[in-house]
């Protein structure tokens, strides 16, 4: 996690901005790079010099090896006593680090350059040179290291700052503040100190606030600041060069301070990625010196809607940390522009350059001083779902700017001639580039409930955004109440600190989930997703008291008690007091037109996997070219069905099980129809039934607790006997492990009759289609084979029979076809209608012998679910309640294998069995229709292992047609 | 399954006895070789020639394709209806068949040269030349095909015959058994036709028994008998060459009838291992010309009990047929002896000159016409296992005959001079051909009960020895009685014509199990091999009526109630009435030799699986090197310790499980002392505890009757209040497919508590034993990993440290090794002791990424059983209770693969994971202990996987050390 061994000889760490290379984020940073960027166009950055990554990997080279082992550990999760020894280790060997030779010369030399440049001079009485030194790694860590403003401020500094700004208060107050800065960051002092004392000095001056404390009182801070530094760190250097090396290093020891440490190992951050801090050494500028000063953010599209305008607000007379701190309202873009339009056009100018260049929208960071314009960072923009496919499309499109506007930006100078005509004229990207910007699970956002923009709600904490999708509940604090009101017919919310397996039931019984602790792979957060319920995760503002039943809010007076109504919002990971209205999501013209793209640029097929008609003309919307799987069980859900469904299996011989099989055919002959229309001339994949039998039949403790109740209330002995045979008979079809025993082709096999019934119904809705005029294209899919000759087997004893049976019935001419697993239906007008026969590759087996079983069939459907389950011998049910929560926080397993493909097991199976299988049978059609189809990594591997197509969830449909066309695009890179 | 186009050009079809090549048994059959290789040795044989097999592929090469599919059509058990319709479509196609061009030509020649040599003439009326018409396939299939003897007769050369042999009533009886032979076999007509004739004209001249019919009823039951066959066929064939057309072509026919047919099926003898019958033409001897005359066999050795003596029987003045029938008792060979000394000699000389050139005890076939001797036939004598042994080490191990007998034999010409003396002075075979000769399966069956030679009891029935071992209990017919009267301490033979998967309850009640019908893969014989019950199944002389509760012994005035005592042999098949005695097995000094050599023959390392001292001492009596696995769940059988364990699991806490555990180690440790002190110096693998945890948990539903039997009695509410707590927790742990679930490491990984308790019982064990002066040799094996960061966990959590906290304990030295896995102890007089941490590959992901895994670990075992539930994605114990039987009948599966290892699926992945393993640890030692450690054929593929070792059950340790032997000579070959 830390730095490597330093290269020999001497080296160049520190560059102006004028002459570092602006691409090379990894050396200079993320804020570096966009300084050097910006100097280097000729727009406004105050002069200043970067000291590369490299200087930091250094300064850490002499421990590295010893830091990493620490870091290692507490990656483990040690229990807190353990934790804290590392930490302290940890400060004691960065502590005690120095500088690497050479720098502070190199140090010295630029900031002489910086002094030329600006005519000031570093710790002058007359014109002080004052810089800002700012940490900046290769990826942003927002607010996660360090930065010291105002560095160069000294007893005599600060009078040259009071003559330049002819401002003596200003001048004081920005030495107090760098006092306190420099003590808390580079001096670690408790922050306290400070504070206690300025709120005393507040209190002599009878200052309410702090501007209205007079000089004399900044005067006296300054001077009691001093001594708390003398007191606690002997003493605070007047000399601002030993100011700048103590920065320089304090800047260094962020990277591995704890918070920096955590962020990195939570969201992944390797040294591959990023690998130590740069720092920026920047003049400083102030947006505090007056109305005529200020500071702001700018966005050169907006953010949160996409629309292509310049978005962003300003603080008049303040710094940075006045803005964060939020005393005042900022003032809208539009305010900005009228109160300073010379200053909006040329902002908007550079906002547009830079997203030319970037090639992306931008965020600027910018600061006024006494109406000068200087530009401090500019860095891709962070955005809503919404917006972040809405620009991709426009920026594909449409010129950024129109051709009047430009011409004025041209003439004033505020953009170039030759790129201000291209950003006129061209769009900014090309539909490639906008293809791969929208990650795929931005679109998912966009298709489940969220927070309806209109309510102006204002969340009360932000955890991380772990399950997707905004819901209103009311509180519950444990899982059994959950259970208990979700019966009543509440929707409830289940807040917990934590959660673990103990729990999982209120998970089912909650609308949503919100927890106070825990990351992106907690128990809590895995769980949700994997059951599909919005969640929120880690929201540390949420102190929760199980004792109480209330929850209070870190920092703000407020109290939730058990029952209240809250929301929480699964996209963001914000949580709201009460109900906060949410909308259902509609499909913006934008995603329509870059998934009409991404199905240009994609080789993968995407269908959908769907059970019923609402979800097949869902999938269908959301643009799935055909049912991937179509489970038949989830017919069987309507009581008067699942009756006879019992029938079938609880018959003790083939007459009584044929005699029920008759009865329930019709029943859903009717809904395959439904569904074959519903995709007419799309594939429709029907999996034949697959689940263990006695998942349809009543547990038998349930049974057994009813057959007392009954006996202790004296019920008539005839219904004890039936319920005591049910019983029986249950027990007997009851297997130790369901998942692995007699179910799917094995049912085919011992009971052909059941198949027979079940593909003819099939067929027979397919014929009637047919007699309609219709173009239904029926795939049948046989599910658990283990071995070619099971499939062979229900072929020969069930299919083959049902297609010829239905095909006197219907009057049509039957054909077998040369090519494996293919037959067809010819109409007596000449007609001819293809029916596909497949197998589902959900066994380990199956893919070891693919080559032997892809000479019966004509299609493949890898059911990666089952086929995780068996590759690692985990029982997803019991997995994931029971320890898989674990495994992930452990980093065991770096992600639940469940959800994104394990790629060195079960992928290395689908490869094999994939190459194999076309080898024998290079016209043989392979899909996925797993979960893990709808998951854009598994699906990245799916395209490269040479699938046809995958097979998603409606609402994964979109996300998969985008992921297969990234990966297509990746792929010709 | 029947026979291949025919090659184009005159081929030549006959070959003389004095022409063919021995060696070539499929193009001769092998009573056709045996013939060939006697003559050409200059042995007695009646002159003749062979029709080869390919003739026969040549008859049925126009129609082939199309019975090939009927073949397969049976194959697949089609009711009866479609069956007996397949059936009458075969005999339609083999009877319009006709021999294949230029046969009948060759026959005739070579008929000729028969004449030419014994001046016999064909048809003649003064000498007339008869033959037998035998057929003779590849490998022997015993009553399976037809022949035809005495062909040549007619109304001409009877009188021929009668001239010769000086005897009228002997040539009219030829004759008339002549007639009613080729009536039935060539000409199909019903046998009873005949019968019934005879049986009238007996009447008729008041004849009890055959020999009293005088030569007019000989003659009249000629002519009625041609009556008959002239009514229902049309007409006898007088023409002597279309007799002999007729019958080839019939026994070209008889290879296809249904018997014959389904024999193959049952045998699985395919076309490569024979394609059709040959057919031999041999000129007739009689045995029935007197007293110094008769037909017998004879043995080389005595195949029941091994002994190196002439062993056999002999009928004086009978045919072959008589022998079958068995009307007069034949007499033993010392009395052969006696009577005929010369012929005794003769006969011992060519059966040891036989069994010196084919290296195997021979079973010969001979007829003596008047004082000389013709030998008929040899083969390979099947023997009883302990014969097999006793031979195979005494042919490898001594001279067959003692010199001065050898010298009498070649002074007399019974034995030429050259073979005489090696016989005299070499064993017969090589040790290595010795070990080659032993089926392991036959050692295993040395092991088992037998029944006690002593006991001369008769079997009453026999049917296919499914399952090993020979046991007396009381017959019940149904499974539910069987449980029952199993509960009342009976012992029970369950009796069924067929079992069925409802019926497993019942095998598990039986102390045997004997069906009437079935084949060795019918379900009965699955499961009975699987839980190890000793099996007879397919007797087909037991005629079963449920509905009377008896059965019957066709053929015989027996009939058995329920209740009444059976004895089976499963060994042998047989079946007799009442308690037959039955003897433990003890090993023979020849068994204990031929294990010597077996061991100095194989590569292959044996271990044991075992969990009680008692098992380890009887795997070290019987030869292994080790235990293998031992499972510490056995351990916990015991009430007390049981109940220590429930509370392990059933803390709600990190403190109570330790504190339970600090309860339980104890009570382990000394098990674990008393294994590795009985294995004093070889490795014993102890694997930490696998199953999952509420395997040792009382079930929920016996529980909830609990619950609700006692609040029906009005128990005190505590006790139902504590049972209903028990419930819940149960409840909470119970899963739904246990085998993949929270078992094994991720026990290991969740809860290292347990773990390290373990691991600790185990350490402290061997250390007690290192202070004892003992050499244990402790393997800790970690089950069910998938991942190898599971392994690196349990290792760093659970493991090393109770390895640590021992050393402590004990005052030695830790070390830990250069090599992954390996640690040692090293005490303060400097003795060292290894300790190796491996691991158990029983997930498909552990063979997937075996490479990774192998980083860590000092050995592998594969745990085939849970690997083989994986790759299939069968739970075992569904499984062979619902659906495995079935898919073996259905030939859906070859055999059951927790018995004999899958090698396409299963073995493929074994493959895989040891090649990837040993090249990142080439030091890493792999064994196998899954049950397929003691099958042999997945021996074979263990040893060419390059496996180090097979571990097996006690009783199979014998078998795999042999098998271990034989895969290796079989490689080296």
């Amino acid at each position: 996690m830390v730095c490597g061994p330093s290269n020999p000889g001497p080296k160049k760490y520190v560059y102006l901005f004028e002459e570092g290379d602006w691409r090379n984020k990894k050396l200079f940073g993320g804020k570096g790079a966009s300084l050097i960027q910006m100097t280097q166009l000729g727009l406004p950055v105050p002069p200043g010099f970067t000291i590369t990554t490299e200087a930091c990997r250094d300064f850490y080279a002499p421990r590295r090896e010893e830091l990493d082992k620490l870091v290692k550990e507490l990656e483990r999760q040690p229990p807190p006593e353990v934790r804290d020894k590392i930490i302290a280790k940890i400060w004691e060997i960065i502590n005690s680090l120095d500088l690497p030779d050479g720098l502070m010369d190199q140090v010295r030399e630029y900031m002489h350059k910086i002094e030329e440049k600006t005519g000031k001079k570093f710790g002058d009485i007359e014109n002080p040179l004052l810089v800002s030194v700012r940490s900046g790694a290769a990826v942003s860590m927002p607010g996660m290291m360090d930065t010291v403003l105002n560095l160069g401020l000294n007893d005599t500094s600060v009078q040259g700052l009071a003559k330049q700004t002819n401002n003596e208060w200003f001048a004081y107050d920005a030495y107090r503040r760098f006092l306190q800065m420099f003590g808390k960051i580079v001096l670690s002092i408790n922050e306290e100190l400070f504070t206690e004392k300025w709120e005393e000095i507040k209190k002599k001056y009878n200052a309410k606030e702090d501007p209205e404390v007079p000089v004399e009182g900044l005067k006296e801070a300054v001077e009691e600041f001093k001594k708390i530094i003398e007191k606690e760190a002997g003493g605070f250097p007047q000399d601002p060069w030993k100011q700048l090396e103590m920065a320089i290093k304090a800047v260094f020891r962020s990277w591995m301070n704890p918070r920096a440490i955590f962020y990195r190992l939570m969201n992944n951050i390797t040294p591959d990625i990023a690998d130590c801090t740069a720092v920026n050494i920047v003049t400083m500028v102030f947006g505090n010196m007056g109305w005529d000063s200020g500071t702001g953010v700018a966005f050169s599209r907006d953010p949160a809607t996409g629309e292509n305008k310049l978005y962003g607000e300003f603080l008049p007379n303040a710094q940075g940390e006045d803005v964060v701190a939020g005393i005042r309202t900022p003032m809208n873009i539009e305010e900005f522009k009228k109160k300073f339009p010379e200053l909006y056009d040329q902002l908007y100018g550079a906002a547009k350059l830079l997203e030319w260049l970037n090639k992306d929208v931008q965020d600027v960071e910018f600061t006024v001083e006494r109406g000068k314009l200087y530009l401090l960072q500019t860095r891709n923009a962070k955005m809503t779902p919404l917006a972040r496919v809405k620009t991709a499309v426009e920026m594909a499109t449409k010129p950024a700017l129109d051709k009047e506007y430009v011409e004025k930006l041209i003439s004033k100078k505020y953009l170039p001639e030759k790129e201000g005509k291209l950003i006129a004229e061209k769009p900014t990207i090309t539909r490639e580039e906008a293809v791969l910007k929208v990650k795929p699970e931005h679109v998912l956002q966009l298709l489940y409930p969220r927070i309806d923009p209109k309510a102006k709600a204002t969340p009360v904490a932000k955890g991380l955004p772990a399950s997707p999708g905004a819901v209103s509940g009311q509180v519950v604090f444990d899982p059994d109440r959950a259970v208990e009101w979700a019966r009543e017919g509440k929707k409830v919310i289940l807040v917990r600190i934590e959660t673990k397996p103990d729990d999982v039931h209120g998970f089912y019984a909650a609308v949503g989930i919100l927890t106070s602790r825990g990351g992106m792979t907690s128990h809590a957060a895995v769980v949700a997703r994997a059951i599909g319920k919005p969640s929120v995760v880690g929201a540390e503002d949420i102190v929760i008291d199980y004792s109480k039943r209330i929850f209070r809010v870190r920092g703000k007076d407020i109290e939730v008690k058990e029952g209240d109504w809250i929301t929480i919002d699964g996209n963001t990971g914000y949580v709201y007091i009460g109900k906060v209205p949410t909308i259902e999501p509609e499909i913006i013209p934008e995603l329509d037109t870059l998934m009409k793209w991404a199905d240009e640029f994609r080789r993968l097929g995407v269908r959908a996997n769907a059970d019923i008609p609402e979800d097949a003309k869902l999938a269908r919307k959301f643009g799935a070219e055909g049912i991937g799987l179509l489970r038949i069980e989830r017919m069987f859900r309507k009581p008067e069905r699942l009756e006879v469904l019992r029938k079938v299996i609880l018959a003790e011989n083939v007459e009584d099980r044929k005699k029920a099989l008759e009865e329930l055919v019709p029943m859903i002959r009717q809904d395959f129809k439904e569904m074959l229309e519903v995709m007419d001339g799309l594939p429709v994949v029907i999996r034949l039934i697959d689940p263990p039998l006695h998942e349809f039949l009543p547990a038998p403790e349930e049974l057994l607790q009813e057959i007392y109740e009954k006996k202790m209330k004296g019920a008539p002995k005839e219904e004890i006997e039936k319920l005591e045979w049910l019983y029986k008979r249950v027990k007997a079809l009851k297997e130790a492990n369901p998942m692995m025993g007699h179910r799917g082709v094995r049912v085919g096999v011992t009971y052909p009759e059941i198949y027979y019934a079940l593909a003819k119904a099939m067929v027979e809705a397919a014929a009637e289609l047919i007699k309609e005029g219709k173009n239904p294209k029926l795939e049948i899919m046989v599910p658990q084979v283990a071995e070619a000759k099971e499939i062979v087997f229900v072929k020969k004893h069930a299919i083959e029979p049902a297609l010829e049976d239905v095909a006197k019935e219907y009057g049509y001419e039957f054909i077998v076809k040369d090519k494996p697993g293919h037959y067809a239906y010819k109409t007596s007008d000449g007609r001819e209608y293809e029916i596909l026969v497949g197998t589902m590759i959900e066994t380990v087996r199956a893919c070891l012998t693919a080559d032997e079983i892809a000479k019966h069939v004509a299609f493949f459907s890898f059911g990666t679910n089952d086929l995780t389950q068996a590759t690692f011998s985990f029982s997803r049910d019991d997995a994931e309640n029971k320890f898989l929560p674990q495994y992930i926080e452990l980093e065991i397993l770096p992600a639940n294998p469940f959800q994104t493909l394990d790629t060195k097991g079960v992928g290395k199976l689908v490869e094999m069995a994939v190459k194999a299988a076309k080898k024998v049978n290079p016209d043989l059609e392979v899909g996925i229709c797993g979960e893990h189809g709808g998951d854009p990594k598994s699906i990245e591997f799916f395209h490269k292992a040479g699938l046809d197509y995958v097979s998603a969830s409606p609402f994964r449909v979109m996300i998969a047609r985008l992921a297969a066309a990234q990966a297509n695009l990746k792929e010709k890179k």
